[in-house]
């Protein structure tokens, strides 16, 4: 039986929303608390996480409230490690299944998206870096997708810690091209989006992203507004 | 019970090496097969893996010659992912202990050996960049170790996959260092030992080393002479 679980989190942060969708997955008991990022609490790093940054847990420990975490909790910070951390704790989620081999592969499948696609992420949403990078990273991805009749998802029928890996940053995206925020030239983004959504290409990976995109777990822990008008502030082009 | 499982592997090779460490620590029965990096036979890539590195490994499907593996058997790569895989099918080699939190804290430690000290090690070894970038990634994992009456090890009593992922690179660092072989300036390297060795701020982790380097594991899987040999020509200076 788990034992108090308190997130430090924020709805911007793609790396945070991983552990939210592991933990709603679980339909784990946790305290959701958001860290304004922009003017982080000073409680927040010498407490909780010392390289300040979100998500991290405080797990266990007497039930304190969030900024006054009990020295006795132990604090666990990044994402994969956390995704991890949730799918030992709640084994009964099968967030990871118990079978070495499908563990593997999702781990291989994690590992496939920080080499080749997360370090391309950030060039074409603020700084407008060709969306063929993200192309490519997005092919080696769906070329390690199980085929559709074997189910929806990057281990087939169930839902797993690769895909929680992948879903912030993919949706995330989608939010800077369907809105044509971004680094890129004006325009950039809807013609980026099309060519994901229309060219045969990318078809086995467009259902991959349909389906992740009407996950439950997804619709709650995603802010698409407070994304799109961060986004702008931070990438948009002035009007 | 684990099935047959081949594991193709370099001497020269950090990477190959943390998965030789588990599978010797796990007391696995498994087949260790050389390949030659300098010049990959045409067969490994396109039957084992398609990235063309090492470690990589057969697992399961009937008994075949290393250099005809079956097709019947999964293709796994990615040190940290056999890490992983190795401590899944030897539970009972507690290469990953069974409570959630210290499985946390092992993987932390490799993402923090991952992020604050791989990143420097070539740029040492084989460029002369300034060995204080080593130093501090080496602080900042002193900082994660446990208080030596907790234990020798990462996570103090139990060499765990932590400890598997760190020592080959270390060792490598020990020998570019010892016989004064690398990008960096004459003398440098015995300089460097020197500091990890005689600098009271590094006694922690030199006792952490020295008990690493004596486990049966590590002496049965490095070959320092192929090693000293290979960076002598790829790093040495002219005579
Ligand atoms: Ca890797």
């Amino acid at each position: 039986m788990p034992e108090t679980l308190t997130l430090y989190t924020a709805k911007i942060c793609p790396y945070a929303q991983r552990t939210e969708l592991a933990l709603e997955e679980a339909h784990a008991d946790y305290t959701r608390y958001e860290i304004d990022l922009s003017n982080k609490p000073e409680w927040y790093a010498p407490r909780v996480n010392p390289a300040s940054k979100v998500p991290a847990v405080a797990y266990g420990g007497p039930k304190t409230a969030p900024d006054q975490p009990s020295p006795e909790s132990e604090k666990i910070a990044e994402s994969l490690v956390l995704l991890e951390f949730i799918a030992d704790l709640y084994p009964e989620s099968n967030l990871l299944p118990k079978d070495p081999v499908l563990r593997a592969k999702a781990r291989f499948f994690i590992d496939a998206f920080s080499t080749k696609v997360s370090p391309f992420y950030m060039g074409f949403v603020a700084r407008g870096e060709p969306f063929d990078n993200l192309l490519k990273g997005f092919e080696a991805l769906q070329s390690l997708l199980p085929p559709a009749d074997k189910g929806p998802f990057a281990l087939g029928s169930q839902f797993s810690i690769a895909d929680a890996a992948v879903l912030p940053f993919i949706a995330r995206l989608y939010v800077a091209m369907k809105n044509d925020i971004g680094g890129f030239a004006k325009g950039v983004g809807p013609a980026s989006l099309k060519i994901l959504q229309e060219d045969e290409k990318y078809k086995r990976f467009k259902a991959y992203v349909n389906t992740l995109f009407e996950r439950e777990s997804f619709k709650k822990t995603f802010h698409e507004d407070v994304i799109a008008e961060t986004y702008k502030k931070r990438f948009g082009r002035p009007e």
